[in-house]
């Protein structure tokens, strides 16, 4: 049971470049009972001699990685996702301590994000998950190696898998899925820039925004369709009254 | 505050092999706040390019570890240590969890003890500990990388350093250390051979099992002096009587 709550949760890597990273990340993975692994726009040999070496006896998560070009990519099909930051950001999001915060992937198709070695995420990227995290470390040496932090986090969901009382037959709400949000924005944003409330200088930063909202208050997919119905609405008498 | 407390553990290593595992090592302590290292006997060269490389802004760590030959010198002034162990053993002592058993050794001058990269600890490194932890894994892949169960423990520290409510200044009991104990076995061990209680070949599994009795109890400075009192009068009467 365990072991089918973790399964469903993606461990999404952005443009890593560290290939024995990847293969200790492998490793403590298949550890902490996860194993989907997935690699966006990876800058190395993820299954190099060296990241196998690391990878000790997880070589089939090397395997299976998926590898995919962006973030979005990624998310496809997940209905909640959490990124992870070493830094502070000026996002409206408050940043969440993994033991808070990690549980609440369990229930769901989720992912948790984590950025390059050395810059970590974009605020855009970041945005496109609803909650963030940051381990906790001292102000002396905050920045931790990328596969520590994924161990860490990993070990986190593990001890969470086990310590609820989780049933994954319960009947849980039909929360709205990655690519449906996205084609929610996306409709509003269109719809925003028509009518003059948007201009496309303004557009990715007030969109921004909205995203934020629409993560906090985590619809259903039938909530985004009565939603997406009222700018299909709004377009059409837009353009009647043109 | 935290520092303070925090700087009093010790990360102890038996024998270490990977010289790039102990500069990762160096690395997540200071991320975790924590500074005092001790190799015993390090079976690599713990200040390599490769463990420097490893270390990125923690090198001083590699600088100021301390190196002995035996375990025993490395919990020389310690009140407390915790040993962990990867595997089940067939000790009296319960495998704790982390989470539980680690913030115990906030307190006092205590070690964390972590054994070789392949075989971990032997029973009789195990059993000069009071406490011993096992980080959670899934059955398919117990095996932690050595970085990785160190980083896990010095995470779970940090954050009970943080989330206690601890006074440092507190009156604390005066709790015996680590070689005033061994004094103890040492002269109890001496006495039961004379008496003939132990016989040579079994000295060693039967001091054991006063060494766990003595581990729980955690007795007082005084309260061993107290005991070895009674051995000393012990001995001197049956000197007499002979």
């Amino acid at each position: 049971m365990i072991e089918a709550v973790l399964t469903r949760i993606r461990i999404v890597l952005v443009e890593p470049t560290g290939d024995r990273n990847i293969g200790s990340i492998a490793r403590v993975m298949k550890n902490m009972g996860l194993e989907h692994l997935i690699l966006v726009n990876p800058q190395c040999d993820y299954r190099s001699e060296a990241a196998r070496h690391m990878a000790v006896h997880a070589p089939e998560l090397l395997e299976t990685a998926q590898v995919v070009n962006t973030l979005p990519e990624a998310l496809q099909g997940c209905q909640k996702a959490i990124a992870t930051t070493g830094l502070d950001h000026d996002l409206p999001t408050p940043l969440e301590s993994p033991r808070i915060a990690l549980p609440w992937l369990l229930d769901s198709p989720s992912a948790l994000i984590f950025g390059r070695e050395d810059r970590g995420l974009t605020n855009q990227e970041l945005n496109l998950a609803q909650r963030l995290i940051q381990i906790p470390t001292s102000p002396v040496y905050p920045s931790l190696n990328l596969a520590q932090a994924v161990g860490i986090c990993c070990y986190e969901l593990f001890q969470a898998a086990q310590s609820t009382d989780f049933n994954i037959n319960q009947p849980t709400l039909d929360l709205a899925d990655f690519e449906t949000l996205e084609g929610l924005y996306q409709q509003l944003e269109t719809l925003l820039l028509e009518i003059g409330y948007l201009y496309p200088h303004t557009a990715l930063s007030r969109m921004e925004k909205f995203r934020r909202l629409g993560h906090r208050a985590q619809p259903t997919t039938p909530e985004v369709a009565m939603l997406r119905g009222i700018l299909s609405q709004m377009t059409w008498a837009l353009r009647r009254s043109q």
